[in-house]
């Protein structure tokens, strides 16, 4: 919906017609985890424009219209009217597809069963809100509710936050070692011990094996280590691509699922453009594609694609793989590769990892922060960064994202002039301090 | 004091001797208005490191030495001992000059009235602490106590804040039209709400004549607009370098009044450096000469002027003249040139200013910023940036810092991976909305 709005702001005369298969157009995904909480008082919140606002400026949106298949050679899109099932065809001179992501639901025994919830859709959100709601705070004994998030990405904490700040009792599966397994070992436990400080149980190296079910509801997730009992879970597996109307219709797909696009959005199809979940992109520090789910990509890439697909020049320069998430009061956030990723990249990484703090020591409400930094054996060129840590440490993660995105030295971001006053840093600011650490290993 | 410590660390053979005039060293100057404020309980609490912790570290620290002279031939400073006015000399093979700023006091009558406090020293701050406590809340009539700052400026601001804190009255004036007069007009006229909204009392346009007094103590401040009465009076109109020492040394003194020094903090005198409030940087937009007086720019050089002085080598690439500040709960920052500073330094420059949001709409908490990019027309080179917010906005001016510093475009730095997640930001951040919007000025 960026890229019809941008396309309409750019051109009066284009026809713009967007087809959408559920209820809803431009809402803020990334923001039901907040909706779940109750943060986010009522789901309408996270709607930033309805469809009938869509059309009032002039953008003929069909929502309950599901694209069955593209012609690209005959340039039309088959659509199904879901509320009879009819299928029409509809031509286009450009097409941009944006088809977004599919969760990873693993076909496990019980997943099926009530009480297990994906969280995709905006649906999906209300239909967790709602089975929170009916929970009620205890059960018939008056033991405390318990839900269960399997996965311990970023959306399945996000979750796992939602439900603590809902009172009930929380444990996060997962099948790898360390929760956010973008992260190094190293700080994936620093934030193991954040979540274990907010309550959460935590069931570390237990991939999921099945959904215990009563009378058809879950009742457990099964795993290696026996039963977490559950009276609710949430699926937090991830996302994939969801190109199967591009792949179908011949448009090509890279090795993550995702469609390949040009630095224009434009696919292997001339006219057809591809934006956000569904498309993998350029990682600029390892060279190689890769497929994130962001709204601020998805975002950027769409306003790319608007602007080729209606006559204007535009490029989207690809990723460095930045992601910040706050689960009750910690924060954490990445940049660039991280260690394993960076030697995976074929570079020779040295890394160093500071505790600092956020404001100057004596001032009121200074918390620990956590940095490291992976560069580059020699160069000392940044390759990434991670920070681990309390209020106004993750966002900290930004100046090193334009520095591992030009290719900085470590030595070099170490003597930026970064904005200093006892409020907001110590005089050496902890990324500036991490940076300086790394540049000396790198020299090593 | 950060030079000898590093210093010491890097050669267990030298002798490092230290001359300090007053009692305090490794103190936290910036610190002081907090101090001031009721924030840090105690005046040792900015103190990092006493003169016999320096001591026990191998420093041969003197305080309540002061150095008269340098004699660069002899390499020889004369220093006074202030216990007893006797004079000895001190050999030294590198010499590292770090005598500070000096606050500026204009000639005006009754300046030197009782209850009319510079803040420069730690001291300085105890005596104004003291001041504010003998003050009480009310005068005899129960009238609530009045302190007057006079300069608008980072320090004035912070002092306004912190005299506001301690529940005085305040009244804030400066000679110029807007408080800060290192932002453009705009952004100034956005920090004097600010002020406005947490109760100082403005007085802008309105350049000090004189101080009223009554028995010694001062009454108020005078300006062409009349009397602003005052039980206290903080002078907040900047500081100079304090170079008087190297000057009649014969090391060579920059425009700015600063000591001039290489990119290795050597002075024009073989075996000498300086570093800290005394000198003058190199500002990597302008071009030109700068003397900024802050505790990070200190410490970074104090490093580099260790290093070399200890037959190391280490660079010190300039500033770009970022700075921050918060008054009660608002934020301000700025880096790189405002608008009158680029076209005063010979760019066609364009401006952009948007308002936004710290975190997504409906995320609570979320706060409104005021973002102003200036770039290059043509180019697009980003320049400068200035940002007024509240809580969580100011310090997103480091990756606006890290930018201008690598003479990035702005349509770059539109594009740029920051990190996104509802609590932490909109989707598109409010810096890369302004950046956009200054690309687009940029190519008009």
């Amino acid at each position: 919906m960026s890229a019809a709005a941008l396309a309409r702001r750019r051109r009066d005369d284009l026809e713009i017609v967007c087809f959408e298969r559920g209820d809803f157009t431009s809402y803020a995904a990334c923001g039901i985890p907040y909706y779940v909480a109750g943060l986010v008082p009522s789901a309408d919140d996270l709607v930033a424009r309805t469809p009938e606002e869509h059309r009032a400026h002039g953008i003929d949106v069909r929502t309950r219209h599901e694209v069955v298949a593209i012609d690209t050679a005959r340039r039309i899109v088959r659509v199904r009217r879901l509320e009879d099932e009819t299928e029409t065809d509809e031509r286009f001179d450009r097409l941009v597809i944006a088809t977004g992501a599919t969760p990873i639901r693993p076909a496990l025994p019980g997943i099926d069963a009530l009480g297990v919830f994906g969280v995709q859709t905006l649906a999906d959100g209300m239909a967790v809100h709602a089975a929170v709601d009916a929970l009620g705070d205890s059960d018939a004994v008056g033991a405390r509710r318990r839900a269960v998030v399997v996965g311990g990405g970023y959306i399945g904490l996000e979750l796992a936050e939602a439900l603590v700040l809902r009172g009930l009792d929380v444990a996060l599966v997962e099948a790898a070692a360390q929760p956010m397994s973008t992260l190094d070992p190293d700080m994936g436990a620093l934030v193991a011990d954040a979540l274990g400080n907010v309550g959460i149980e935590l069931h570390l190296d237990e991939p999921v094996e099945a959904f215990e079910t009563d009378g058809g509801h879950v009742r457990g997730v099964l795993t290696p280590a026996g039963l977490v009992p559950a009276d609710l879970v949430i699926l937090g597996l991830g996302v994939r691509p969801n190109a199967t109307l591009a792949s179908d219709a011949g448009i090509a797909i890279g090795a993550t699922h995702g469609i390949v696009t040009d630095d224009h959005m434009a696919t292997s199809i001339a006219g057809v453009y591809a934006a956000g979940d569904c498309v993998e992109t350029h990682h600029r520090v390892s060279g190689r594609p890769v497929a994130i789910a962001l709204g601020t990509h998805a975002n950027k890439q769409g306003r790319v694609a608007a602007i080729n697909a209606s006559g204007g020049d535009a490029t989207f320069p690809g990723v460095v793989g930045t992601a910040i998430s706050k689960i009750c009061k910690y924060e954490v956030a990445r940049t660039g590769l991280n260690e394993s990723e960076a030697l995976d990249a074929g570079f020779d990484a040295v890394a160093a990892k500071i505790e600092g703090e956020t404001r100057a020591h004596y001032y009121p409400g200074s918390t620990p922060i956590h940095v490291k930094v992976v560069a580059e054996r020699g160069s000392g060129r940044l390759l990434g960064a991670q920070i681990v840590g309390e209020e106004g440490a993750a966002k900290r993660v930004d100046v090193l994202a334009a520095a591992v995105w030009m290719a900085m030295s470590a030595e070099e971001f170490a003597s930026l002039d970064l904005a200093y006053a006892p409020p907001f840093a110590p005089v050496w600011d902890p990324v500036l301090i991490a940076a300086r650490k790394a540049a000396e290993a790198a020299t090593r």
